[in-house]
This record gives C-alpha cells, structure tokens and sequence, in this order.
C-alpha cells in the first residue's frame, strides 16, 4: 500500500463490475476516472449508482467521466471490467490511459485472459488479473445492483517486474486498494492458480444458467441439476490438478454451500445470453479444457456443456 | 407369417405411432381395431388420416374405434405406441383386448420399458419389444404427419415360450405383419441389443432436442451440436459394449450420416416436453445409465445430459 498520496484509477468498461468496484473506490477517497461508451450521457447526467444489499444505495455524482481515453489523465492503475471477448480491442484505451509504469488489472473470470492483451501493452506495464466473488449486475444505464458478496482475489500475470518479490509487491499493493475501501480481498501467489479455482464456481452457474434458463436458486433446489453442479465442479478440480495446481479439499462442497446461502442470483453469462452478447465460452470453457487435454486430461461433463453452449451463442447472434 | 386368416390386431394408445402403423396395417387387409381416448370423437367422425411424405396422403375410415377395451373383440396382436411412462397404467386395457395366448409388442424406444408391465400380464401373453425407426408426429385429431423412414426391429421379450426357436416363431410372426403392410422389418435375436442400438439416435436427439431447442437440421449445421451428438453416440456404443452387446463397426456413422439425410425433424421428445408431458427420462437415459454402472462403465456426458433433462422435464410440469 502506498502511502501519502493515493494512486490515481482508471475504470476502463464501466460495467456492473467496473462501476462497482470504481464507486467504492470513489468513496473510499480514491481518484477515480470512469471510461464509458453508451452510458456516458446517463453518467454525466444523473451519477453512477450502486443499489447495494450489503452496503445500502450508494450514489456518485458528479463522476469523472470520459467518452474517450484520450481525455483521461494518466493513471497508476488500470481496472478492466470489460468482456474477456474485448480485451484486445480496449487495448488503445488501456496505453492511452496509462502512467509510466502503470498497472492493468483484468477484473475478470476465465483462464489465460490475459493472453489477448498481453503481446499489444509496452512491456513497461503490469499486467494482473483479478478474481471477483461478488454478486452484480446492471439494471440500467449508471445503475448497477450488488446483491451479495464482494471480495476480489489477485495475482501478477506479466511485466517488467522479474522477481516474485517485487511481484508480490505490486499485488500487495492492488490488494490494499481494495481492503482501504472496505472490500475483502487476498494476494494469489500463483494467478493461473487461482483462475482455475474461480473456475470451480464460473463452470457450473454461469453455463447452467445459460443452457436451462435458470438462476442459482432453482438450479439448487433439484437433484438433477445439483447432481451435475457437483460432477461439473469435480471435473474443474480434476483438470487444475492435473495442470498441477493445488486445490484446498473440501473447496467445491465450500462454493457449493455458499450458493445455497446467496440470494437468487443470475451469472453474468446469463445476462449476456440475454443482451443477445458474445458468450465467455473460450476464457471459461474451451481455455481450461484444453489445457487440461494437454496435461492428459479429460473433462467430459465440461465438455459437453461447452459444446452444447458453442451451438446457443452460435444461433443467439 | 400366419396363412389363411389375417390375425386381428389391437392398437392402444392411437398416437402417431399407434395411428401410422395401424393404418398402414388397416390398407394391407388386417382386421385393425383402435383403442381412443380424447381423440375417439374425431376419428369416428372423419377417420384416421395420415399425411405421408412417403405414400401420399392416406385415409381411413370408417375407423374401428373403441373408447374403452371391454367393446374390443379380442385382438391377436396388440401394438402399443403411447409413452413408455403409461406401460403400467394400460395393463388393464391389454389384458381387456387380448386373445388367448395374444402377442402384445410394444412400439417405443428405451431399455427395459417391457419391465413395469409385464408382471400385470397373464404368462400366457407373449410380450415383444418393436424398435422403430420412422419420422412421424400427430399434428390435430386423428391426422398424423409422416416424413420419412419406417421401419421396425423386434424382438421377443418374455412369456410362455421357452425355447428361442418358438420365440423366433412369434417375432417371425410379427415381421410378416409389417412386411406385408409395406413396412421394412427385422427379427431381432437379442431385444436387449437392439434397444442399446436404437439408443444410438434416441439418446443424442431426443434429448438435444429438448435442451437446446432444436430439431436435427440445425443440430447437425453447428460443429458444437456436431461434436456433441458424436460424443453421446460413442457413449451409447461403449455402454451396449460394456453390457455385453455387439454394435457393429460404423453404426454411429450410418446413424449420423442418415440423420444429415433425413427432412428436419423434431424427436418424439420435443413434441412431448412442448405439450408438457412427462418425458421418457428412465427409459432413454436413466436405465441405459443404470446398467452401464452396474457394468462398470461411466457414460458422463450421457449423464450431464440426463441430469440437465430431469431439472427441464420437472419445471415443465
């Protein structure tokens, strides 16, 4: 955590997971720079809000917003909350934005989401990515609702830090953003780690979500879908074993218990099926599956649900 | 094949199968009596009609119709074409309509669907198993659509006959009567192989059909739909293997291939889940499973889709 004077943030994609995370930042004293695209005119007019169940309304407004990161001042960190199908294009936005030596955090779900990104940032930047255990969604244009949870898990990806001291610093340094304006979060000593651990729970809900229409409370009240809830986490557990990553026994019946304990909730893949939007399939699904095959591994019930989701994002387009 | 006097033959259950084999039956000569329910007023006012893509337009009537079996004179055969899930519910009106020493074949799909009826049958009724391999659906009372294909493996199930020579006999008996309709048939020594074989399509499309909505045209244009079809067939193959049945080399293959030939069709499964009845889950997926385990063979992706099924079929009800 750096001390004196507090970085300065940029939210590049100002999503439910962007302006959520920029509003409690924002109110937490930090310097927050909000880009946004279609919701720019709403913003300016009216604030971001943030109807919270844990934290109450929260209103910001007047909001440092942009249209263009050409207007952004340089900032020291960069929060992506965009789609992982987009990171390649918010690449120019991401350098625009940018102060020397700044840091880029991929708030988002999948494995190896970094890699799109990666080739087209100077190397003089640092690219992390965060994991988001936090129930939201946009209700409407600077209207983002936060049912439940919050905490964000991060690890370092790339840059010019070479050590895994230095790393841990910078990661140490994201995580005290989050902790100062009151959101749970931990240092990830190995990211690829923790995005598989993420996937345990991103797997099940947000394609089940998709392929039956249907929201964490009904999938937890029926045995069929209980039963391939908990052969589809299995599977993700096999697959980060066999890349050789260690998950904590008892991991999946501790995600599975935590459902049953949330509010109904809708995965983000749900909403984007909805909006008729591109699907995460190739950062949830296709990504691990074919790093697991590479280890000798097969997922078939992820499989299965991977290619039958191939077909619906297909004919949802 | 019986010489001299046409063997009466009984249909309960006059749906789409019941209704296009009993009128094929009924224009061969057979002496063809249909048991009705809600569509008894319909057919004896305008007959049967079945609208073939293959023989034109067909028209029976007057029908033989019954409301209830006690008016049936007793039937030789006894064709039974509703749902696998009724067996036990139609015991009474089979034993009603039955001859003595009646052959009762049961027109459906699954493994094991013989089971919940035939301790409600006197041993004296020899039950048979039909397999059919035909693209027809009702579209109104007493019309049914036929798009294509036809054909009906049997095999002898259980009763008096104890040696496979009489049994033969009997199931020899019953290709005649579809022969000489018009309609190809098979004797099939081993009911339980030939029902692992037709599993091969059942279990794919029935099922995807459902799930994603989609009849076999689209199915079969996507390479996600594609690769998953192919997946569960390959399942389905390794389950009859392991229980110890022979599936020919390639018969996937056909299968597949045929389907890409065939008019777009929606599977007996999507007309049912539509009109929010019961799906055939144990007979098409539950049992198979069953018995695979019980051979120590897993069939994953068989059971994602099973399990996905059991949540749709009980929140369609």
């Amino acid at each position: 955590m750096q001390t004196g004077v507090k970085p300065r943030i940029g939210i590049i994609g100002t999503g439910a997971i962007g302006g959520f995370y920029g509003v409690m930042l924002a109110r937490a004293g930090f310097d927050v720079h909000f880009l946004l695209r279609s919701e720019f005119g709403a913003v300016v007019e009216k604030g971001l809000r943030v109807e919270s169940a844990v934290h109450g309304p929260l209103q910001l407004d007047p909001v440092q917003a942009y249209r263009s990161a050409t207007d952004m001042p340089p900032c020291d960190w960069l929060l992506v909350g965009a789609k992982t199908t987009s990171n390649a294009d918010l690449a120019p936005a991401i350098v625009q934005a940018a102060a020397d030596g700044a840091k880029v955090l991929l708030l988002q779900n999948g494995l190896d989401v970094e890699d799109d990104l990666r080739p087209l940032l100077p190397e003089s930047l640092h690219l992390l990515g965060g994991l988001c255990l936090v129930c939201v969604h946009r209700v409407g244009p600077g209207v983002i609702a936060h049912q439940a949870l919050g905490s964000v898990n991060i690890g370092y990806h790339s840059g010019s830090c070479g050590d895994q001291a230095g790393r841990m610093t910078i990661v140490e340094e994201a995580v005290g953003l989050f902790r100062t304006a009151g959101i749970d979060s931990q240092a990830m000593p190995d990211l690829r780690q923790a995005r598989w651990q993420k996937l345990v729970w991103n797997v099940p809900y947000n394609g089940l979500s998709v392929l039956l229409g249907a929201s964490t409370t009904p999938l937890m009240a029926d045995s069929g879908s209980r039963g391939l809830i908990q052969a589809l986490m299995g599977e993700v557990v096999r697959g980060a074993q066999a890349c050789g990553h260690y998950v904590e026994p008892g991991y999946a019946d501790y995600l599975f218990a935590m459902t049953e304990k949330m509010p109904d909730y809708w995965p983000s893949m749900y909403h984007d099926y909805s909006h008729g939007r591109a699907l995460e399939l190739e950062a949830i699904y296709g990504r691990p599956l074919a790093s697991a095959r590479a280890a000798g591994c097969e997922l078939p019930k992820i499989e299965a649900l991977y290619q039958a989701l191939v077909f619906m994002d297909r004919r949802n387009r």
